[in-house]
């Protein structure tokens, strides 16, 4: 094939593939905000058979050769030769299973999801447990076929965030573990902060009104490129440069949850938003791995959206909306109660400092089921007794303990560590951003996306374009590297509870 | 072919035609509520190709013969038959024009509607006359592909109503010019009827709330089956039995725009809601006609929604949101108002008697325009003369005259008719279900759907398996007959302005 020849079918072939990936991604954000729900089977049945065409392209016997022309060719330029290796890894990984291994696999994740939404409504682990294994057996399974090699988990973790394996993690978490578990200690031994009057009685109506003509304008969140839905679980979704999607959740009892969840999804909306419209429609307009995502929702959500600054500019306005309930709250003892620590038990309620805790319990954990060192049998003892060690907290049932997380039910061993990652990778950014602008300036002074500027030119433009190491290089100047992040937390905590002289 | 190998080629042709009209009408709900502007060119691009998918199944060229098959074949049920044969004329349709001929008229069509929009911009008529012209021309050169003996003009006005003709709609538009233009006249000289308190300031948000909480629970419209959302034009869209959508728009200045709009279009959504489950997915699960769709429509909006006993069940909570604005408002007050009759120069801002000569008027202009009698030059000054002759009206300006309706934009002749046969339908359907059932007292007791069950029993159970003038004779046991709507304007509007003894 004419190298002409190759580029004509990979151009029609991506798409296509870009055109049912859109349809299934509208069809996807509309089942979770709006659609009817007994019409679910109907729209299932056909969404099913529209993912299945989308398979077939995928997976066309015909494009592999195209794919591998078009990424070993010199003559192609770096950006294409990079399109086409993503494609080619994506592509192989789809084919080399068969068909009918895959489909058994989908129904015994479905059975399992199931088994576990059962599992949390009885309280009880065991409903789950043999499902669980089942997962571990069928990934082993499923990455066999891949003729990789490396360990099944070192594979799943280099499947999350390529380039990460267990050695990696492993001298990451240790680190952690050392300098976060005894500030931990510190804060606990502190002077609690006041929350108290965060838990009071918020009207929805006024959070939503709040969030939709004052904070999602200062998030720089328009119409143009973006929209906000409401759902159980807050996602962000996307199809193109120029559409976001993003989904919040309002609590009347707890006026930050919604708060901070909008900050962090639309952190998610703006990497995407970002990524250069040349590489729209292609593999390369999308965030490249789960960490460097995380990484920038988080930086929104904590680096950003938990600082003085942000809330001089915003706290007013909030004070405003809730007269009653936040009057004799200052905007300094706001700031300080948003950035509370007290662990506890559920991972998506905890603060910035216990949070990585959390991720650290799951990842050993994960390790331990693939290298057998730990079995699935009474995991939820294992679990509550890691809880008790490392956080101090007793987790009072299975619901809020080992049956808490959705990820391990459809067998997404290796997604965990990227969240803590995650924190990490912003903490080196933030320094470097700090370095270069007046980040606190355009904080107060409403110019929220001249920070979002910073991280287009520097993190975001690039997409997939470059490897996580390639990108940290590229903005942080210097590799990875999680001093950063553990110097971030110890500064943050101590002048929070007043620790200076102890540290 | 084995029958039954042509019946499993036509079920799978129809799951795959129902898989892609499933999914670009999710996409195209979501572009017209919710999607982020700027993505549009990105989004465009890609559902054009999916429809061209679609038209790629439709236009299947094996797919005929299966069709000829079974519709023709007496060894397979009746419904099936008329299914095949539904889909038989949809497909010839297609397949007899050129494609190339279908590209250049989409095109011609587009071009069109930007001239009408630039021309309602500029509120000159000239600006879209030539297109007008076009869009004749073009209809008459694809009709001509049919292959069918009859006047364009009457297969234009039989695609959107099957059955009817110039001679049909002659007939009914003499019959309603000759009783209805008095009694406008009448009405016209009468003691106004206030509705200057309609017309005050009623905070969207409340309208909303009260539409979200009171108005559609009592219409029974469910989360289950339906949802409803925000456009500029309010609209019905379904994918099947349980996925009914509707629209509707707020005006903070006017109180009962957003309600009629929502008893509307709800009613829209009953229709598609009722429709026997056992057609979803297939041709039969959906309204029989325009006309008889618009029937439902406005039989809930006109003859449920804007009575007293409709308004007994829902004013003291509609006084409760508003007290300020309706304190001094009685309920009869109300009902009164939201039937009150004003000849005015826009369409959509009709009331219900002055409503179809709205329509005369443009029957009238489109049959001129077909056979010739009338020129696209200067058609604004025909129109207006129009206005004023039969409804006593001054045209302002192009805007809010002849350009104020979309529908010729595209070239849609022949739609505008069954407006108001939509309401004449609904007359003799309300005739019949008031001797069967308690209509006033369901409506009273907030029992709804008892009447929408009726109307499901009789008419909506059906979708397509009979046409509209089958469903007529099933449903009110009788042909259609135009005099119960004029009697039912008659006595109405009579009572409503005191002219008992002058009628």
């Amino acid at each position: 094939m004419t190298l002409q020849e190759a580029l004509n079918q990979y151009n029609d072939w991506k798409f296509r593939l870009s055109a049912y990936e859109m349809a299934l991604s509208i069809i996807n954000i509309d089942r979770l905000t709006v659609a009817p729900s007994d019409g679910a089977a109907y729209r299932d049945e056909r969404t099913a058979f529209l993912s299945g065409e989308l398979f077939s392209i995928q997976t066309d016997p015909q494009i592999l050769p195209v794919l591998k022309q078009l990424k070993d060719s010199p003559a192609v330029d770096a950006d294409l030769r990079r399109e086409a290796s993503l494609y080619f890894k994506e592509t192989t990984k789809l084919t080399c299973i068969p068909k009918e291994e895959f489909v058994a696999f989908r129904k015994a994740s479905d059975a399992s999801y199931d088994a576990w939404m059962e599992a949390r409504e009885k309280n009880d682990y065991a409903v789950f447990e043999p499902h669980l294994l089942g997962m571990i057996e069928w990934q082993k399974k499923l990455f066999g076929y891949r003729n990789d090699s490396r360990d099944v988990y070192d594979q799943m973790l280099d499947e999350y965030e390529p380039g990460t394996d267990r050695v990696f993690y492993d001298s990451f978490f240790t680190k952690l573990r050392e300098r976060i578990v005894p500030l931990i200690q510190k804060v606990v031994q502190s002077e609690p902060i006041d929350t108290s009057f965060l838990k009071q009685s918020f009207p929805v109506e006024l959070q939503k009104k709040w969030t939709e003509t004052v904070l999602l304008p200062y998030l720089g969140f328009d119409r143009g490129w973006g929209y906000q839905n409401e759902t159980e679980h807050p996602f962000t979704s996307w199809t193109c440069e120029n559409d976001c999607r993003t989904t919040t959740r309002y609590e009347e009892q707890n006026l930050i949850s919604s708060i901070f969840s909008t900050i962090h999804e639309v952190g998610h909306a703006w990497y995407e938003h970002n990524i250069s419209s040349r590489y729209d429609g292609s593999i390369l307009s999308s965030g490249v791995s789960s960490g460097m995502h995380e990484s920038q929702s988080r930086l929104c959500e904590n680096y950003l959206g938990r600082t003085l600054p942000f809330w001089k500019a915003l706290y007013p306005s909030l004070q405003e909306t809730f007269p009653e309930q936040l009057r004799s709250v200052s905007l300094e003892q706001f700031v300080r109660a948003v950035n509370a620590s007290f662990p506890s038990a559920v991972r998506t309620e905890a603060d910035e400092l216990t949070y990585p805790l959390h991720i650290m319990i799951r990842y050993e954990i994960e390790r331990g089921l693939f290298d057998g060192t730990l079995s699935a049998e009474h995991l939820d003892e294992t679990w509550n007794r890691m809880y008790r060690e490392l956080l101090g907290v007793e987790v009072k049932n299975a619901k809020e303990g080992i049956l808490q997380d959705v990820h391990w039910s459809d067998g997404s061993f290796g997604y965990f560590p990227t969240y803590a990652l995650g924190s990490a990778f912003a903490a080196q950014f933030m320094h470097k951003m700090r370095q270069e602008i007046a980040v606190d300036h355009f904080l107060e002074r409403r110019e929220y996306t001249s920070v979002m500027a910073w991280l287009r030119k520097n993190i975001h433009t690039y997409g997939a374009r470059y490897d996580a190491p390639g990108i940290m290089k590229l903005a942080a100047g210097e590799e990875f590297d999680p001093g950063y992040y553990l110097d971030y937390l110890e500064t943050k905590y101590s002048r929070l509870y007043y620790l200076e002289s102890s540290v």
